[in-house]
């Protein structure tokens, strides 16, 4: 596939790093380990030009040697003059920097407009949760009436352990500080900010209106308690930090503050670190997205993603295809439930047939039901040929009354 | 902005339908209704420059007048002629079409590479749910290791059912026909076949491998009973049609069946006719997509946003914004705990000041603490201003023991 930026073939397509902490560490390596796989889809090998930290690099150089500035500096200052000096000399710009957005967006926007070049921020607002892109492409025209948006991880983080421990605000925080979850100061995610940025830029993109975070009113967790996530759940709440953006009349309304959501809410079950936006529109009804929030390999996997997008318009079509095997045996975790005749011996004997086959059982529920019973019995991974295997031999002991049931069961994925 | 569609500036951009079924009359009223936004974002106005049908309307006809061809005839023929030819023309085409990327995908991938045109086909997976974007996009250079989906609304519709009231499975299929979940003949659907296209074409972007619908092993939820489904909630799992792509060793294998769910899982949570693909990569853990699964007016939406895609490239920025009004005051739901002294009279006069406020109360918690009682409120929606009002008059009646705590209350949004 031929490249289309306009930013010439051939050669490497030249990345400058400002900016090299967690975040920046992250995405260097990650774009240095998925390189050739971006050459294959791509038709160029992007690489890092230069890198800009506090004691080293020469952003003038830097620019000069780059066709793309991946700005991970955070703050508004010298942030907001790299990016522009960026643009102005006819360079693409990708950031995470939602305190830059939130505050000089349109000035931004309007410079991106002028020289042509591209602005995206795909990781400054949901870590890997493509809520940009899907608010930008997929809903391009449509007419949104709402967002609401988990947005903060580390106050989620803060909830769930609220809830799931009993735990008061200040032990859950604490938690959130040992696992890497929260900063030593955590006062920008607690009080409610670092979401408000994050709002006002999706407020920005799903209205159509310039949305300032001093336009953003917020509240933070600080003051919640126990008491308040048990009174909850009675009602048959569960409490979140939620972003809202939403159309008022003919105006909007932009605010970050704790909420409780019925249990139907698709934001209600998003639990731990993780960040999920819901878009609302008359034409899909809503779109959830959900993945976990910043940390710096996630981060910089959706910089990379920009940082792709930015190198060809998106491919409208996969590339050729590459013959892989087809594997039609594999291991399951299996439900199997079986009504039996209820004399002794009869789980011995179930039991030994799975052994036998190498299935081994993780739980087992065994009702009596006058002269018969039933087993319900949950296995641990196995391939599905050895466990059908057990099953066949299982369905001709004599007390078995019917064909066995059996259905795959999966686990939890972390 | 400009158009860089190669497609000629200036003038409608012509969009030829084939087939005005369900989906086709809602795109065609669809498109005729956003028209002008999507000629203020993109700088051209679609427009329908032709359709076919059984009854009507003549292809070559329709081609020549066209700048691209959406095609929602359904089935692979004569659909399958139509979109080679309108390819060979030179022509983008969006389709909606399962069967035919299924069954013909790499033919039809190698024709739109080999003629430069583009072939999208979002609204072919999971309704209005980005998983076709998130993944050649969001995700271009990333590293798949599996694709779990709930890819067919009217089977979890079903499972839901069965699993919320204990209607067997033929009453929650009479239940879906008579909602319009299911059709007249829901053979596609309950026997997995549906679901099994779907993932034959995920499977195929995720791990960019060739995979036919005849490769797909699938099983369906006819035989699921709710005896099943109850022992399953006894182990803490509930029961989904799922799909699943994933590598294994060095092959890749795509089944769909019934499967138990750990209540963690993040597609657990996903009731009723909705679709959702959880997609995992080691530098992502995963992001999860869910929303309104095929129906006509939301399929029809992703049909669009295709159609816009191929009009131009993805704007990489906002348009220019537009001045709008920041409201401050909202309508929420509101919690209230008031820690109080236990004696007569204390509910009644909270009541009464809410009530002088226009603030209705939902329901009550009232709990007594020796001489002390505890009371928790939820409001139906009321403006913020008059519900603060109320709560500064209620924290000064002498019996209020604490300040009072708020927090507001998001309520399910269907």
């Amino acid at each position: 596939m031929s490249s289309e930026s306009g930013l010439g073939d051939g050669g490497p397509f030249r990345v400058g790093l400002l900016g090299h902490g967690t975040v920046g560490g992250a995405f260097h390596e990650l774009l240095d380990a998925r390189a050739e796989a971006i050459e294959a889809e791509v038709g160029r090998r992007p690489q890092v030009a230069g890198v800009l930290t506090r004691s080293r690099g020469d952003f003038d150089d830097i620019l000069e040697r780059s066709d793309l500035v991946v700005e991970l500096i955070g703050g508004t200052d010298p942030a907001r003059e790299y990016v522009l000096r960026s643009m102005a000399a006819g360079r693409h710009v990708v950031t995470a920097n939602k305190q830059l957005l939130s505050q000089h967006g349109e000035e931004l926007f309007d410079a991106a407009r002028g020289h042509g070049v591209q602005l995206r921020f795909e990781a400054a607002v949901a870590g890997v949760v493509p809520a940009i892109r899907v608010m930008n492409e997929t809903l391009a025209a449509a007419y949104i009436d709402r967002v609401h948006g988990i947005v903060n991880g580390t106050t989620n983080f803060i909830l769930s352990e609220m809830a799931r421990t009993g735990e008061t605000y200040a032990e859950a925080l604490r938690q959130a500080q040992e696992l890497g979850y929260a900063e030593a100061d955590p006062t920008e995610d607690v009080t409610g900010k670092d979401a408000a940025a994050k709002m006002a830029i999706l407020a920005r993109l799903a209205f159509n209106a310039p949305v300032h975070l001093d336009q953003v009113s917020y509240e933070g967790i600080e003051r919640v308690t126990v008491d308040d996530i048990e009174y909850a759940r009675e009602l048959g709440l569960s409490l979140k930090l939620i972003g809202t953006a939403e159309r008022i009349g003919r105006g909007i309304a932009v605010h970050v503050h704790p909420a409780f959501l019925y249990s139907g809410h698709p934001l209600a079950t998003v639990d731990g670190a993780f960040n999920a936006v819901t878009i609302e529109s008359p034409a899909i009804t809503e779109i959830t997205l959900s993945g976990p929030g910043a940390g710096g390999p996630q981060t910089a996997s959706a910089v990379l993603g920009d940082v792709i997008s930015a190198m060809i318009p998106p491919p409208s079509l996969p590339p050729p295809a590459v013959e892989q095997q087809i594997v039609t045996d594999v291991e399951f975790s299996f439900y199997l439930h079986l009504e039996v005749a209820d004399r002794p011996g009869v789980l011995a004997q179930v039991a030994e047939i799975l052994g036998l086959q190498g299935v081994s059982i993780r739980s087992v529920v065994q009702k009596g039901l006058g002269q018969e019973a039933r087993l319900v019995m949950v296995m641990h991974p196995v391939l599905e040929s050895k466990f059908r295997a057990a099953v066949e031999l299982i369905s001709r002991l004599e007390f078995v009354r019917e064909t066995p049931r059996v259905i795959r069961v999966i686990e939890e994925t972390f």
